[in-house]
């Protein structure tokens, strides 16, 4: 997949997110994208050897990481969607996370590319409800819902002077 | 303090954890102890600059890896207090996260210690839940709930020769 992905859209200063900033060169950049034309947004990410909870198992943390990003991605993905309008465009919409719920339904091993999926289960004002659960190596280790919200005016930096 | 944290107590093969593990030098080493003579257990954490969110606010994955390894380690806290037994005698007790809930009341400003708190709900057979919350400057800016059950037999390494 080459085209871009939700997180590409976001504007220079809201892209150094720990999870998801292109801009955060410590972070994880996790990408999420459409799959196809299905409804499913799909990220891909592969833990580094220190993302470990037990050996061979993958930290819980890093999945909720992955759950709340891929959530926060697909809301603005789903926002542009609801307001027929490309993504990108003005006014630009990003999202936080209000509420992050995770179920570990299996231990997730570690050193394997892990498929982050979501799919959009209510778009209501400020509101976008994302469900999404984990796969590796072809089982659903992880299922979560993220809950976020159209970012706070107070919340968004002032853009400086020769930035985008 | 200088008393052992919770997460010291864990044997060396369990002991790698991203969050809260001693023995892994890239992770947190979140490190939590009970408050004084009360029935609440505190750690302190502050994030390092390339967690962030929005510039000025902490990345809300981080704070839900806060609350998971604060409540697995009360977990174990909690279940040789269940049982009457000094922390790190044998069997050894180990929890992992079954479940996570974590709703974000406010912006966690970055660049200030967190304080880490939790409270043990239920002690229930292989499952110990753990409320938790996280305050900075004063304000608690995250609660959450952690459902861990005690380390299933598979997840466990075999120690090695020579190992403790």
């Amino acid at each position: 997949m080459t085209e871009l992905a939700f997180q590409d859209y976001y504007p220079d200063e809201l892209s150094y997110c720990y999870g998801c900033g292109r801009l955060n060169d410590k972070g994880y950049q996790l990408k999420s994208r459409w799959d196809g034309d299905s409804d499913e947004a799909v990220a891909t990410f592969t833990p580094r050897p220190e993302h470990i909870a037990i050996p061979g198992f993958v930290y819980g943390g890093l999945l909720a990481s992955l759950i709340d990003c891929h959530g926060t991605g697909t809301a603005s993905a789903a926002g542009y969607r609801a307001e027929g309008r490309e993504m990108g465009t003005e006014p630009i919409l990003r999202y936080v996370t209000a509420g992050l719920h995770v179920n570990y339904l299996r231990p997730t091993p570690l050193g394997v590319p892990l498929e982050v999926r979501g799919r959009v289960q209510e778009v209501k004002g400020r509101k976008v409800v994302v469900e999404a659960w984990i796969v590796a190596e072809g089982e659903v280790c992880v299922r979560g819902e993220v809950v976020a919200v159209k970012i706070p005016e107070e919340m968004v930096p002032r853009r400086e002077e020769g930035g985008q």
